[in-house]
C-alpha cells in the first residue's frame, strides 16, 4: 500500500516502540538488526497493513438485530432513536468494547466513529481496546419528531460539547485517540450549525463526520428548503462546507456534476455497500474513483448492516460495484473495481479519509506499526492462485489470526489481548436487554415460537 | 421450517439412526424417550435443518482465485475450460472434499453439484465427507471454442455417460448420493440433447440441473437461433423442457411472463447472490418468490464467487434484493425477502429444489437427521433480539459449532469428523499447482511484487 504498491515475498519488519523502522526482505532486515531483542517467526503467513473502517456507530452495536426487515421510517423513530435516546454512558462503554472485539476480529486497527452518544463511554473503551480511532459525537440541532431529552438542544450547546470533548480526549490514549466534529445529517443540522461546525474544525484543526445523500427524500427536502437546485452535496457545497477534513458517509444520491465537486474539495467517501444494498440504494463508486474521490471503506453501524466486519465489506464492495454496471451498460463489469483497488480503500484510502495517512495506512518506514497477520493456510482460502485477489474475495474472519495497533500485540492467534470477550458478552447481554425495556422497544416474532 | 413455521424454546429431538423419531418440548421428549443411549445438551444452542446449497460447482475449488476480475470471455475460454478440461479423477475427489469442508463449516448437509467433472471422484469424496449430494456430469453436445479433448462428444455418448453413472452411484453411500442428469448450457446443447436428456430423466425418476438465462447475450442468441422470440425460458417452454424436475441456476435475465412459465410448470430455481452481482445481474427473486416460483439458495463455484458459504449467501439474498428494488421503485425496500423467507429459501426450498423435501429441509418426525447447531453467544451473534433475523444478517461460519448429516455428526464442536483437514489442505494446493500447470494457466500479477 507504499507508493509504489511493493510486496516482499520473505519480508520482514523491524519495529521498535509504535514505530515500523525497516521494512524488506527477511535476510536484509535481519542482518541488518541483529541485536533485535525479539523476533517473531510468521512463516507462511500475510502481513498487511490493519484495515481501517471509516464509518461505524459503536454506541449502537447493543441493538444489533432490533431493526431487521422493517422501514425507514420505523426503522428510526420506532427503533433506533428509541434506543439511542435511552443509552447510559455505561452502555455506550459496553456497546464499544463489543464493536471493537468484532473490528478487531476483522483486522480493523483504526475507525472513525460515525457520531454516537457518550464521547466519553467510547473513549474509555477504545483506550481498553487498543485501538485506534477518531471519535464523534452525534450532533443535532433541529429536525421533527426528536425525542424529548435530545430536542432542546441549541446549536451553541453542540458546538461547546465537542469543544470540551476535544479538550478532554484528543490525543489521549497513548495518542490513538483524536476528537472530531459529528454533523448527523442535513436535515437535522441547521445552516448555522454548520458554519460553526466547519469553523470549529478549521481552528481544532480536525475532520468532520456527516451523513451525506442517504436517500432521494433528503435532496427533495434539501431542494425544498435550502434553495439549492440538486441535493446535499450541492447545498454544501454553496455554503462552503464541502473540504479536504470532510468525512462524508454513504453518499448514494449524488449526480455527476455533484461527483466533480466533492473530488474538487478534496472530500473523503465512506462507502458502506452492506447499508446501501440494503436501506441506500448503489453509489456512484466507480465513478467517484475515476473522478479522483478518495473512497474507503464502512460498515456502518449494527442496526443498519448486522455484520460489523470490514472484511465482508470488502468481498460486498467488490461484488456490488461489479454489478451495478448493469444498470448504466446492460451487462456487469467483472473488472469493474478490482481487487487491489478495493484492498487500497481498506487501507490507505482509510488512513486519507481519517486525516491520519502520515502515520498509518501503510507500512512504511516511520509509520505506526498498525498491521495485521493473515494465515492463508486454512480451508476459505486454499488454494492461492491470486493472492490480493483472495484478501479480498476468499478472506474471511477466520482467517485474521492477530492484530497489532500502535506496535503492541491487541489479537494473538485468533485470542484478544486487552479484554476478556467471554465476560464483555455477558455484559453486553445484560445491558443490551435492560436498554431494551428502558426504551420500551418491542420486536414482533417471526414464527411459532411455541 | 414445518408447514406451521414451528420453533421450540426448550425443545428436544429424538433421534433413532439416521431419522427423527420426535420434536417437541424437552420436558415431554425426555419423559418419553427415558430409556434413550445417549444424551447431549444443547443448552443455549439453536438446533436448524441442514442448509442446502442448490448449485455448487465442486470441482471447481481448486480453480478458486483462477478468474478474478476478468471479462467473461476471458474467464471462460481462457480459465475454467483449460482447468476443467485438464483435471484428473484424482483432483475432483480433491476438489470435492477441499469444497466439501467448506459447505460443512457454513452448515451444509446437502448440496447440488452444478454439473462438473469425473462424477466418480465426487462420489468418492461425498462418500467420505459424509454429506448428501445430488451429483451431476458437466454436458455439453454442442458449442463454439470447446477444448479439444471435448469437442468430439455426440448426444448419445453425453446420455450414455450418464446413465451408466445412474446406475453405478445412484442411491449408494447409504442413500445419500443422487444422480442428476446435466445441461451445461444452452449454447451447448442441441435441441436433440435436451429432449434425450428430458425423456431420460422421466425415465429414471430423477431431476436435471441446468444452467438457465445466465446473461443478456444467451437470451439473445437463443432468440436468433432457436425460433423464438424471447430467450431460453420461453424456448425450453416450447419444447416441453420446463418441469418440476428441473433446478434452473442463476435465471437472471427472464421477464414476467417467463416467470409465470417457471411457476406454472414448478421449475426450481437456485439464486446464487454473489456471483449474480459479480457477474451475471440481479434475478427478479421478490417477483418469483410472488409468483409462487420456489426459489433456494446456491453458492455458484469458486472462480465465480470465491466464498463457498450459504451463510453468506443468505446474508447476500437479503441485501441485494432489498436494494434491487430501487430500480423499480425509485428507493430501497428494506422489507423486501425478510429474514424468515430467506431462512426457508436455505432448507425446505432448497429441500424441494432437489426434490427431497419427502426426506430433509426441515426438523420432523420421519425425516432424516440432517442439523445444524449453532452457538448465538459468539461475538458475532449477540446480543440476539430478534433469533430469526439474527440467524441470517448476523450468523457467520464461526457460529456453527456442529453438523449432523443421515443421522450421523460430521462436524462436532468447529472439527469435522470425517476427515483430516490439514490433509486434504496440503493435497489440494498440490493438485492445484500442478493442474494449473498442465492447464497452462497463468495469472497476471497485481502488484510489484519483490
Amino acid at each position: 500500500m507504499d507508493p509504489e504498491t511493493r510486496v516482499f515475498r520473505n519480508g520482514a519488519i523491524a519495529i521498535e516502540h509504535d514505530t515500523i523502522k525497516a521494512i524488506g526482505h527477511s535476510d536484509q532486515i535481519l542482518a541488518e538488526f541483529s541485536s533485535h531483542e525479539q523476533l517473531i517467526d510468521l512463516r507462511g503467513q500475510l502481513i498487511l497493513p490493519g484495515f481501517i473502517n471509516t464509518h461505524v456507530h459503536t454506541s449502537q452495536q447493543l441493538g444489533r438485530g432490533i431493526a431487521d426487515d422493517v422501514d425507514l421510517l420505523t426503522w428510526l423513530h420506532r427503533r433506533i432513536w428509541p434506543y439511542e435516546s435511552n443509552m447510559t454512558e455505561e452502555d455506550s462503554f459496553i456497546s464499544t468494547l463489543l464493536c471493537g472485539i468484532e473490528l478487531i476480529h476483522s483486522g480493523v486497527t483504526c475507525f472513525a466513529e460515525a457520531g454516537g452518544q457518550h464521547v466519553a463511554g467510547m473513549a474509555r473503551a477504545v483506550e481498553v481496546l487498543g485501538l485506534r480511532a477518531c471519535l464523534a459525537e452525534s450532533i443535532m440541532d433541529s429536525g421533527d419528531g426528536l425525542p424529548a431529552n435530545w430536542a432542546g438542544r441549541t446549536t451553541e450547546q453542540c458546538i461547546q460539547s465537542q469543544k470540551e470533548l476535544y479538550k478532554k480526549y484528543h490525543n489521549t490514549a497513548d495518542g490513538r485517540i483524536r476528537i472530531w466534529l459529528g454533523i448527523r445529517q442535513i436535515m437535522n443540522a441547521t445552516e448555522f450549525l454548520l458554519a460553526q461546525t466547519r469553523d470549529t474544525a478549521k481552528e481544532l484543526q480536525t475532520g468532520i463526520h456527516m451523513h451525506v445523500a442517504e436517500i432521494p427524500y433528503e435532496n427533495q427536502h434539501v431542494a425544498n428548503t435550502r434553495g439549492v437546485d440538486q441535493g446535499t452535496v450541492a447545498y454544501l457545497e454553496k455554503i462552503e462546507f464541502l473540504d479536504d477534513n470532510l468525512l462524508a458517509a454513504h453518499t448514494v444520491w449524488v449526480n455527476q456534476d455533484e461527483v466533480c465537486s466533492l473530488s474538487k474539495a478534496r472530500v473523503k467517501v465512506s462507502h458502506c455497500p452492506a447499508a446501501a444494498m440494503r436501506m441506500l440504494g448503489f453509489a456512484p463508486i466507480r465513478e467517484m474513483l475515476d473522478a479522483g474521490v478518495c473512497v474507503s471503506l464502512g460498515t456502518d453501524g449494527a442496526p443498519s448492516n448486522n455484520r460489523m466486519s470490514i472484511v465482508d465489506e470488502m468481498y460486498l464492495a467488490s461484488l456490488i460495484n461489479k454489478g451495478r454496471e448493469v444498470f448504466s451498460k446492460g451487462i456487469t463489469d467483472p473488472t469493474a473495481l478490482p481487487a487491489e483497488t478495493i484492498l487500497r480503500m481498506a487501507t490507505i484510502n482509510g488512513a486519507k479519509s481519517v486525516l491520519w495517512d502520515k502515520e498509518i495506512g501503510s507500512l512504511e518506514v516511520g509509520k505506526k506499526a498498525d498491521m495485521i497477520v493473515v494465515n492463508p493456510s486454512f480451508w476459505s482460502m486454499v488454494p492461492l492462485h491470486d493472492c490480493i485477489s483472495s484478501l479480498v474475495y476468499c478472506m474471511r474472519s477466520e482467517n485474521i489470526q492477530s492484530v497489532m495497533c500502535n506496535g503492541q500485540w491487541i489479537m494473538k492467534d485468533h485470542k484478544i489481548l486487552t479484554l476478556d470477550e467471554s465476560e464483555v458478552i455477558s455484559m453486553a447481554k445484560r445491558a443490551a436487554a435492560e436498554l431494551m425495556k428502558r426504551a420500551g422497544i418491542d420486536i414482533p416474532s417471526r414464527m411459532n415460537i411455541l
